[in-house]
């Protein structure tokens, strides 16, 4: 087991209610009932209908006074009153990963303000991001979103934003899981 | 087996001789006669004396100018005449992954020059650079470098250069391991 790597499980029973399923772009992912999620390991194990793996690493786009904000405010995954999560994979294309650091961070932050739109959410919503698409996984991204029923109009529009943002031009797909514990 | 994923494993047999092993900082390895580096998967393989694993990722700093530069000269590993490796597993300090992203940049280029000091031995020296930290490995990075016999003393003189830069100071294990086909 280790600390930074997780299994997301699809299954008919688990942690989490589905409330809700949508492909918003590209291939679907096989319909499921409840989602787990659980400490994993480099072993590619398959339990339930479906399992994505995701590993947490380092900040790749976040400069210092950002981050200075970000660790700040943000809080953690698990506070009891947060009972709604949303669980979005998404993959970017072949064009975005042929991009150089400086385009991909000027398209996220100058053009799409990525990290400016999350933090305006915070702490209500908290979020985390799990990468995916060093490990020969279908996704390149499992993004983890947790808040209280009262902020899931905020969550709505949160998402929104990023929908219509320059950056989300390079999603090729996604999939929009709603979540209740 | 993925294309991303390599299992670099030390023996008494196998693809690389061991010229010469030194621990440069840090814990030592076991010592081994000879290397091979294999197409691995996600499964914690542990084959001949000791196994390392490290993943091919997109480059996290590189900036469009260094990546048309980078792209335009670089060659490939497996040259017939590159018969001299060196593989260097590297692990940086805590304090190197709690900056952000535009100051690592600013070490790396700003002060170190990493980049531009690599592209200067392109492409006698070819390079490529495995990711560790993420999937808990030992080491943050395995660094793979090949060259012709010819190119011996270059590589030395690279290697001093990066060794002797701002970044280097946040190096807290390597271990350089000389190898021949």
């Amino acid at each position: 087991m280790l600390n930074t790597i997780f299994d997301f499980t699809g299954d008919t029973s688990g942690e989490w209610e589905v409330i809700c399923m949508k492909t918003v772009k590209g291939d679907s992912l096989p319909p499921v009932s409840h989602l787990t999620k659980t400490k994993g390991d480099l072993v590619q194990s398959q339990s339930g209908i479906w399992t994505l793996k995701g590993i947490v690493s380092n900040l790749r786009y976040t400069e210092k006074e950002e981050k200075e904000k970000l660790v700040a405010i943000q809080e953690d995954l698990g506070r009891p009153t947060a009972t709604f999560a949303a669980f979005i994979p998404i993959r970017k294309s072949e064009d975005w990963w042929n991009l150089a650091q400086d385009e991909r961070r000027k398209i996220m932050e100058n053009k799409s303000q990525h990290t400016q739109t999350g933090m305006k959410y915070l702490p209500a919503i908290a979020r985390k991001l799990f990468h995916s698409r060093d490990i020969g996984e279908p996704f390149d991204f499992l993004t983890w979103f947790e808040y209280a029923p009262d902020d899931a109009d905020p969550f709505e529009e949160l998402l929104h934003t990023l929908r219509n943002t320059e950056e989300w031009k390079y999603v090729d797909r996604e999939i929009d899981i709603r979540l209740k514990k």
